[in-house]
């Protein structure tokens, strides 16, 4: 069989995730790392894989059946995801939420010019929380909803405190109040507050002679990120940083409770619990591309979301064998 | 809007469940139950609705956009599969699993031949389980599954109890051993033997004289249905027994512990806590009536299952509200 050939956009976290994960995938193989930096300066992990500029894209149009654009929502993927989408079958984590509906109508346009499909916005949140909050509301249609974050790192948070004076390193992390997470999975359906649902804890390195306690109310009273939530925060030096709070866990929970029409409560609850937010991502995006790669082969193409496409796309076993074995 | 007309086949606790759960889905609506037994003698929930042979389903043809199919596995479905692909589009629970291939190859020829779809082995195991495996399968290629079932009652387990001599009535509670679970979700992969992922809770009413030793250690050798677990029998009144046991609680766990390349583990959990079981999965079925409909005006034909339907046909909202509200 055929190797699905996975070009990588973007060579950071993810970029690097993806790599790797392809080795876990054996009906994939890495064709190319498409990076801004120069390549020279870029060092693959697999003995042999090519590293070339994003500018030279569309060199690659016969050697990649799938890009994995690993780029982030707010500088990247504005960007790459038009000009991808125009060589390639492409595969991201497109996740302002905002602008999704205008990102997904210019991808749909663009790939379906270039007879190439687009699945965007998937990885774990956008992705399959997404799904699942879809499946949930379908099954159980008279209900309520609740997402929780963490416990985990919140790359948003991390960097808004790094930008507050005299903050050298920060890392917050976001954790689950139990209480409110125990009275979902009761079968209650109480009305939480942001308060209610999730404490901001942030570890922060300062500048030497830094005022701490400016920097603590800062942080505590910064509006949208931390004003709404009781956030602790605590000073550390940077050894205790690089060697604490270097990795990157995360997970979260999509509920839904609801009631059938005879009074029943039932309650709907998917979890993750990720040592590597982005090793993660990255193994779902390849699940993805797989799904791209056949889609298209059968002559689809346009932008998609996971809401668009069937479970059989994403696993390598055929349509019979998940029937005779996963049903 | 028309409303997407619901055939009931079959009216015991799944077909009357599923007309209630008509209810919770504005754009459906009952058309007929058809059943075995005398239809006078059948009292539908819904003022109006009428009432039917099974044997007279290709008079309402044109009456019925999908008809759910609410029979049992073992006796009904074989039969009325095929005879109700020929006519309408059809959702079925069907779940006998070592038969499960030869069903669906039957069911694809016959709907195919009518232009109808026949949705199969849907509900929450085979259902939304399954479709949770191949998904969390899918994105953590490498790693071990476990799927606990319970707390809750089983039916078969509860027949098989009452067919021994001198049983008047029982019923039979799943339990997975919490200490396995926790286990699991901990992110170890342990290889678990049956007796250490569940225990079986047996409620028994013996009749008058029986020898209740004799019942207890028929039950507990009971191969495949007992002998494999720590089962716990109780005997117990006829009072109690309907004061006490005539819910249908159930529930359960698909989880997947899996590493990524680098060696970091992620666990992945799906859990259902329902209060009643035919109630979820009348809703589940209800779901993906929607689907076939959809699936079926857009010329699609054939058997399908929990794996070949994307998300975005079993909700209500458009492709458009879902991208902006779900995503």
């Amino acid at each position: 069989m055929d190797k699905i050939r996975i070009g990588i956009v973007g060579y950071g976290n993810i970029g690097k995730s993806v790599e790797l994960a392809i080795q876990q995938n054996t009906d994939m193989a890495p064709a190319v790392i498409l990076t801004r930096r120069p390549p020279q300066s870029v060092k693959a992990q697999t003995p042999g894989l090519q590293v070339d500029l994003i500018d030279e894209a569309s060199k690659y149009k016969d050697q990649v059946d799938v890009a994995i654009l690993c780029g982030g929502s707010a500088r990247d993927l504005p960007e790459q995801g038009p000009m991808m989408a125009a060589i390639f079958n492409t595969v991201d984590s497109y996740d302002t939420h905002a602008l999704i509906p205008e990102y997904f109508n210019k991808l749909d346009r663009i790939s379906r010019q270039a007879g190439k499909i687009a699945i965007i916005s998937t990885g774990w949140d956008p992705g399959l929380f997404s799904l699942l909050r879809v499946i949930e509301n379908s099954v159980l249609p008279a209900g309520s909803d609740y997402t929780f974050w963490g416990p985990g790192v919140s790359q948003g948070h991390s960097d808004a405190i790094r930008e507050i004076k005299g903050v050298k390193d920060a890392r917050q992390y976001t954790i689950p109040i139990e209480k409110a997470v125990e009275k979902v999975r009761s079968g209650q359906q109480p009305q939480l507050s942001t308060r209610e649902k999730h404490i901001r804890d942030a570890y922060v390195v300062a500048e030497e002679g830094a005022d701490l306690e400016r920097i603590r109310k800062e942080i505590q009273n910064m509006p949208y990120y931390f004003a709404d939530y009781e956030t602790k925060v605590t000073f550390i030096s940077q050894e205790e940083m690089d060697r604490k709070h270097s990795q990157m866990p995360h997970g979260g929970f999509v509920m839904r409770n609801g009631r059938t029409a005879e009074g029943y409560r039932h309650v709907i609850e998917f979890s993750l619990k990720l040592d590597s937010n982005p090793a993660f991502t990255a193994s779902v995006l390849l699940a993805y591309a797989r799904a791209a790669y056949r889609m298209n082969r059968e002559g689809q193409t346009g932008a998609k979301t996971v809401f668009d496409i069937p479970a059989a796309y994403l696993s390598p076993l055929s349509a019979e064998e998940l029937r005779k074995e996963m049903l």
